[in-house]
């Protein structure tokens, strides 16, 4: 919160007080709390699971204070919705008018996609001295996906890894749209939502009056920044044999190509130019798939074949190991590969056959997890869904509502499409979105641990 | 087909020369064919699939060719998809005048239901003598659900309870109908319809004309048809402490009682009548719970939450060893138990459990296959809908389209809800959705192991 008094300094607003205040008030706490160490230090997967989600909902609750301090969001809900939905990385926005916001606000509201984007807790992990083996659970709560990449034996060196990586993108990502003409404010704002793969931009249009260079730029970077982190770790290790060898990667791509193409190909009758469809077929399919969430057009307005891929997309989300959210690439390819072993296995009874994934047999366990993880995300998802149709929101808004929540996207279609907002749902309906957003960020189960009596047993 | 002969003689109509004449075709061709009677007559699971699918697909041809050949369906892919409609018990139509076909037409459209209610296979193996145990198999890809009900060992005389009981409710339907006031016709039409929990009426605003005593009659006995008829068969055995332990059944009734009374408060408001209300309420939710598909009312201009509370019944289905389809409410316990389960084992990792239905462990085996086609499903249904869209129609009624017609159910929302049809649909999109009332209705794999090429391999 320091980031946001800086800038209120340079802008003159004078909101940066309220980020100051908070920010002291937690540095004087965090200080109390610090001399209140427990004797037994070992972190279990159970309190790891619990400390992720908790610590998730009280690093909300404090960074939407200066929102609702300065009277900038004046409902509770709603700050809490956008500061939730900024660290999940989801950027999903109750405001009308982004524009009409302080600098100071704008760049907190950026700055929470960046901190979210990597994982609070490997933040910390990277910044602060920890000792012992306990920090490889806490790790697994918060790294998407079902993979942790075991990069390097020692955890804290591989979230300093992970972390240059992560920062080094991000600045030539802004030196990218510096170049474009975009301003310094801007360039850090926008970086910081596509690394984060976030969502939160600058503008009320969010991409729509930007040149093809920039959304290029970001469109690349989303794809960029929604590839597994271990692709880089191998580039950098020059291990490009293992680099290629990575199957969800090649998914990922394929099906980025492919969605691009359908969805251009869908809606080129609609465009005078060939080369603004193909930018925004791209734009749009990197925006969704790296769950993100810029809108360089209103792909609400697009054919229905269009906008079935975009939500295809949406649900499948990023690759295990990225900033982004959804269900994973990885997951849905061991899924689909567990299916093709499952009907061969009916034609051939005896061949007992494992799955396979970059050329390594998989566990069984992981299979399973996989496939309680899906059926997790689907009652979820169904639960929700109910929620939010109570206020006689239709079908279509109340599903993609849901979809873009749980998945830290962002917009969805009708009536929380790209030129629309959440701010007119019912408390109950943000409530439950909040929910969803952490829930999704959080891999599910920290969330749902939380709801766990057992978890408060002794 | 010689009912609708019967049918047509009884009532004047000249339709049915085309279905004597198939009769006839098929008679010959059968006997014929009993001549090459292969030496190994074993069944392995395999060539039980295979065979499922295939006969379904033959008969499907078959059946559908007095429509063709009568000019009353002039469109070859119109009459398939209406007979394969009816022997998959979906009542998907492409008729936007039911009232204006002959007696014999809606007889045999409706007698497809209640044929391919109980699993044609069933069926046949209870009037064609077949010798030794290579039934077990045929009867596996046949039974909807994850379990086939060992009633008693023998199987074909497990197959002939079966049927006595389909029967005999059949017969009661139709007595209690005929004290409705409904003519013999309509009577047995619309039982066939409710008995195979299929959905064809013999109006055009299919039950919004009958009263309410009818609608209440129908309602408690798609109710009836969606139940475990194991239940029946521990009834008759007098096993009424075991038939109450069947949790599939009390889950069913619990789901039902809670999604009437949601969707009742949710529609009241739309009624002068509390009784209307109620029994609209009750038939809807009976109708697309058993995926019978039978329409009260226009579902369609009811409220979010009723519509939700709808699908999400749709999507359930019936319970497994009904003629209902879905996903199956056994199938939803074991994935919400291992969901359960999962979150437990986070808490106490060190504690094995197992989960139970019955009272009794769960093979892994049965969990497993329960989540792959759980993940077969949904792709299935992820492709299916994206070639839907294609011709650009709306998403709910794309989702909704695939949604009834993988499940069996019928109407859906939109353009596809309770009154409109199919009819409009390209080509592509209705060969989409015949393909997926097959495979719905024979528990997916039968259909996809057609498209296998390692089948064709000796």
């Amino acid at each position: 919160m320091l980031f946001p008094c800086l800038i209120s300094i340079i802008y003159g607003d004078h909101e940066g007080f309220f980020y100051g205040a908070v920010a002291a008030f937690l540095i004087i706490t965090g200080f109390i709390g610090c001399r209140f160490i427990p004797k037994n230090q070992t972190i279990g997967v159970k309190e790891g699971y619990a400390a992720t989600g908790f610590s998730w909902i009280v690093l909300s609750i404090f960074g939407c204070l200066p929102f609702y301090l300065s009277r900038e969001i004046p409902v509770f809900t709603d700050a809490l919705f956008e500061t939730v939905s900024g660290f999940t990385t989801t950027g999903a926005s109750i405001l009308s008018n982004v524009e009409g916001m302080s600098h100071t606000a704008l760049f907190w509201r950026s700055l929470t996609h960046w901190i979210g984007g990597m994982g609070v807790l490997v933040f910390l992990l990277a910044i602060i001295p920890m000792s012992g083996g306990s920090n490889i659970n806490l790790m697994k709560a918060e790294s998407p996906g079902p993979t942790v990449g075991k990069l390097v034996p020692k955890m804290r060196y591989t979230a300093l890894i992970l972390y240059v990586i992560y920062l080094v993108m991000t600045v030539i990502e802004v030196i990218f749209l510096l170049f474009g003409g975009l301003n310094l404010f801007d360039s850090l704002c926008l970086t910081f939502g596509t690394a984060g793969t976030g969502g939160f931009a600058v503008k009320n249009d969010s991409f729509a009056s930007y040149s093809l260079y920039i959304r290029w730029v970001t469109a690349v970077f989303m794809i960029l920044f929604g590839t597994n982190f271990n692709v880089y770790y191998l580039m950098i290790m020059r291990q490009f044999k293992k680099m290629f060898c990575i199957e969800e990667i090649r998914v990922y791509l394929a099906l980025v190509t492919t969605a691009t193409l359908i969805v251009f190909v869908n809606i080129i009758h609609m465009y005078d130019n060939v080369a603004t469809a193909l930018t925004d077929s791209f734009f749009q399919v990197a925006s969704v798939v790296s769950t993100t969430g810029f809108g360089s057009a209103d792909f609400d307005l697009w054919p229905s074949t269009a906008k079935f891929v975009l939500c295809f997309m949406m649900f499948m989300g990023a690759c295990a190991g990225s900033t982004g959210g959804g269900i994973k690439v990885s997951r849905l390819v061991l899924l689909f590969k567990s299916i093709v072993k499952e009907i061969q296995s009916f034609i051939h009874p005896k061949i007992v056959k494992k799955v396979n994934m970059d050329k390594k047999p998989v566990d069984d366990v992981v299979l399973k997890s996989t496939h309680v993880f899906f059926a997790t995300y689907v009652i979820i998802f169904i639960v929700s869904m109910f929620i939010v149709t109570i206020n006689n929101t239709d079908l279509v808004t109340s599903f993609t509502a849901v979809l873009a929540s749980l998945n830290n996207i962002g917009p969805g279609l009708g009536m929380v499409g790209p030129t629309c907002n959440y701010g007119f749902l019912s408390l109950l309906s943000k409530w439950t979105l909040v929910f969803d957003m952490l829930a999704g960020r959080l891999e599910l189960f920290p969330m749902l641990i939380i709801f766990s009596p057992k978890l408060y047993k002794k």
